[in-house]
């Protein structure tokens, strides 16, 4: 999980939960999305009933994974202990699992003038201002595990201004809300801004990416009411 | 915590945790709003730096308790095992704490058509549309606790919308996000969703009325920068 | 209603109308809330029809009154010459009726290093912001008598950036209007544009907490839709 | 004012007042908009300090009135006492002045299958959305004055959703405040709700164009900082 | 088109197309509110089908036109090849059609410290921010005529903050956006940008006014769903 | 750039023009963030100034192409007559290059249940909402070239809500634009609308993911200042 073989993390991972990926593909296989609303007594006893096995509201089921997929899915389960289930949400079509997983490793993993903290926190961000449910989740168990702060990442998702935040972080951030929020207004200022900072012009690009993909992310998750895997909820709290 | 004797609970409670009021109390004593911000190196390890310690921006001394207050402050520390840091905010000034206390009071603990639980749910469904951070750290495990649903609360926080709502709790929380957003354009229907949703004139008071309270508190914390005790921040997860 | 006695006011009072409280309060024991939306040939004739006896949407038969809220009406009566409607809709439930009185008195009336005028602008610009019928009315009456300038109680009603204000009024009122709209953005730097505006840390809490409290008075009244005594509309133009 | 002479009629006129129309042009003829703010000891002694002598922020000086208008400009000071200010503050250029009346007294004079009223109210509430002092002062007063009810005016001026209006007015501003607010939403269920509260083709132009009329004027307003006779204040109460 | 005898121009003109006015005329005679929707095979063959002969969604038969403006319509078609459709779309009512024409001919084509090609990137950048299909491509088409910058009219229609503009265009747009977009925040500071650009007073004025005119024109054709000339279109590209 | 062959299309293509590639590429070679701003006597003469030759405000050199991303350089160059300027813009990173390239083929070209035109239309009124200059240049030439409806691309671009539209064009941009405006907001209904206008979950996983990747490259356009090849402004017209 950290160091090397940091390329597996999608979000935050932990070991020994929700080993029986088995048993979720094939209900993910029988897919459904009329999900029974919470009955009339209230909801508070399961209000994220479903999120491990009906994944997503689009009854999409899982294709054959292909070698690469496997043995990444493979990966997943022993370092983690669970598939992300962005992954299985993916999942139907190979091209665009890998594609995701291409773009998704390269900026969340690859070498960078931004920490992997750094990036999840951008994630964080951006999610919080899109009220997405699945990034939240998922990237603020990263934010939490990363920095071995967890308040950091309560922050992140409730309020990042209301952080203590080095002048680093909150320009980076003020730039990654901005982007996400009028991404029309976005002109030289802020990029000087980031300069200021302390940020080269590759630190720039790499913000801005990942503030994008996010803003990619949130819209998928939303628009399929993806759901994150439960284990994430109890991690580095 | 539960039952007849939980009029204490400002959002919620647990036991044997800063216990160090009085040295608490003499920090609050010599305000200083010129907290530092974090070093250059970054703030992951300390993104809440002084959230226990300097609770708001504003150098205000705490003024003697009466035997009221004094009492409740006791109550508090038997019961929860320390004292909200909303109320030390307030402490400056007995009359604005005996009539905080007194509102919120009847607001969250006294009998009414809603639960606590559904009371503490608007709170944090209005507090995430505000973005508060100290009402989202407090009310958000006021909710865990009260729901044994550790993922209710965070779903109220993140975004009420993803969870899995009973019709009662999703028309109430509607009208609880309406009325903080655009509350100029809340008419009859309004009022009728709620009915239909077996509401009475009662509870839409209620509903209102709490609704109505977290916009205040709310804006209160945030004008002040008011900080949660890190004490919540674990609790019911 | 001026000077040390003034603690009864609520919005503005005048004297002499609308004397005939009993009626009123029979009325009020009579509650409807279907009233009747105006006739197909326009409302212009009575576009406040009911205001001063349907006070809310909602059918909550007046409780008795307690003793000190008795007096207080009493004196209510006797000075302004009518009850505030805004009493009469808490009057339901003599608990919420008291924490409201408590918590007003103390923000609008008590010594404090705002003025009593300074508050009643307060409340207007945040109820300019929030377009509440009710607060508009009450206290843009009040601005009106306490200023002895009748426009300025329309230009805190209609866009406060419009009024030839000295700049401690306009660093208050940009605060104040700030913390309504957006309070998540809410920072040092806003609080040091009121310390450089003169204001002390003392008039920081109490112009966060009268904005606050009217943006709770606004919701209840907007979510209840309260009406405004027609007394008001008349005064100290 | 009434009846068949009405076409004289900016906002509101009144008999009687502000009669020195001469030095008033003076004072206009000595542009400078360096007025000076309100002192330090607050501006409530005069929030609306120059109204009637330095009608906009521009320095434009008065250009000679052509026949036509001069003979207007009269009619204006026989009838209402005073010349509008915005007459004047076009008034630097004769065709600008000209074909501003033109439009003006087309609009809001004419015949129409929208009564005087109608086309006032919808001047209001685009007025109230764009929180334009000008017009809300001009055209409030004629609210109160042509509907004999002061407080349709104030409705009008703080949310039009609070008053009790017939579905013909109700239909007519639901209209009106979408076009100003979000003009690109409108479409063809907008136009069909007009034609189901009884508005012709004929009519739903003239809502359309008034309430168009009063986004160009209150921006011109707003941008010039154009003050309304003080006059109207008072008028019609 | 240029020089002298350019007040003709609405939007832009060409020459050689579209003569057959009378057959538009005669079917703008016939009028039909009731346009028939796409076929379910998709719209994109006819994305604005009836753009030239149904120019409104409003069935209001032309009037006769009186002779000036006889004379003005005759004069578009031996200049222009065409008559602008907004001209028909007020043509069911001379006065309105003359107090157009006479307030639009000040406005774009008088004599102004502001060039027409500064006036029609005003034009365009407001019917951008309210996303006026009408207006933005009469006006787009302007854009490009006048300043031999195809592109300079594609980036006005889409976000003017990323054209390459001199100073002075910016400010002069960045004024218009916001009295566009917000025009109760325009304050002093925003006219002094404009004297630091280099404006003088009277050119502020006519950039409000355009500007404002633009707020007007924009809601009468979103009001209406007014259709451009298709001819527009391709106008120097 | 038709049928079979057209996976190398990003945005529309044409031949012929700006075949100087290598010296383009030596251009971005020399990178240079400091763009001069237009002169003080406007900009109008151009104002994409550069945009052909300094395709962002960041100075990232460009890498030595792989061979695979020569080869897709090589088929650009051949089938359309050039490189569109976002992939040289990625070329800085030949991993970041070739997961953009992955996923936008994906997305974009291969088969589903969504012709290239409806995902180009969705492309369009994602970058329409965002404003996004280089998006809306280049892929309302897509639309254009794809549609043979050159209006069909400008409505895109302006407000897809003016065009004649399919109901399930139009239902496919309602959740489009809604999932672009207010992620969070999407829910159940909204999906059931899209299969209502007849789209299986495969398509809705489309419709989701091609605006959710608009939103991302918008945004990495903003952030980056990227402009477009020069020579799509006048395809297809």
């Amino acid at each position: 999980m950290t160091g090397a073989d940091g390329w597996y993390r999608l979000g935050a991972g932990t070991i020994g939960q929700e080993r029986d990926v088995a048993k979720t593909a094939r209900k993910h296989a029988e897919p459904n999305h009329k999900r029974a609303p919470a009955g009339p007594t209230g909801a508070q006893s399961d209000a994220a009933a479903g999120d491990d096995s009906e994944i997503t509201a689009l009854g999409l089921p899982p294709a054959p994974l292909t070698p690469a997929m496997a043995a990444y899915f493979a990966k997943c389960e022993e370092k983690l202990g669970f598939v992300p289930n962005v992954l299985k949400a993916y999942g139907f079509a190979m091209p665009k699992l890998e594609a995701f997983v291409a773009m998704y490793n390269d900026l969340m993993l690859a070498p960078s003038g931004l920490s992997k903290l750094e990036r999840e926190m951008i994630a964080v961000a951006v999610s919080s201002h899109n009220r997405c449910y699945y990034c939240l989740v998922a990237h603020g168990a990263a934010v939490r595990q990363l920095s071995s702060d967890p308040v950091l990442g309560e922050l992140m998702a409730m309020n990042y201004r209301a952080a203590r935040l080095s002048q680093r972080y909150r320009a980076m951030l003020d730039f990654t809300v901005k982007l996400t929020a009028e991404p029309w207004a976005v002109e030289d200022d802020d990029r000087a801004r980031l300069r200021e900072a302390g940020f080269t012009d590759g630190d720039i690009w790499d913000i801005a990416a990942v503030a994008a993909f996010f803003n990619m992310s949130n819209r998928v998750a939303s628009a399929t009411d993806m759901r994150p895997n439960k284990v994430y909820h109890a991690q580095a709290r």
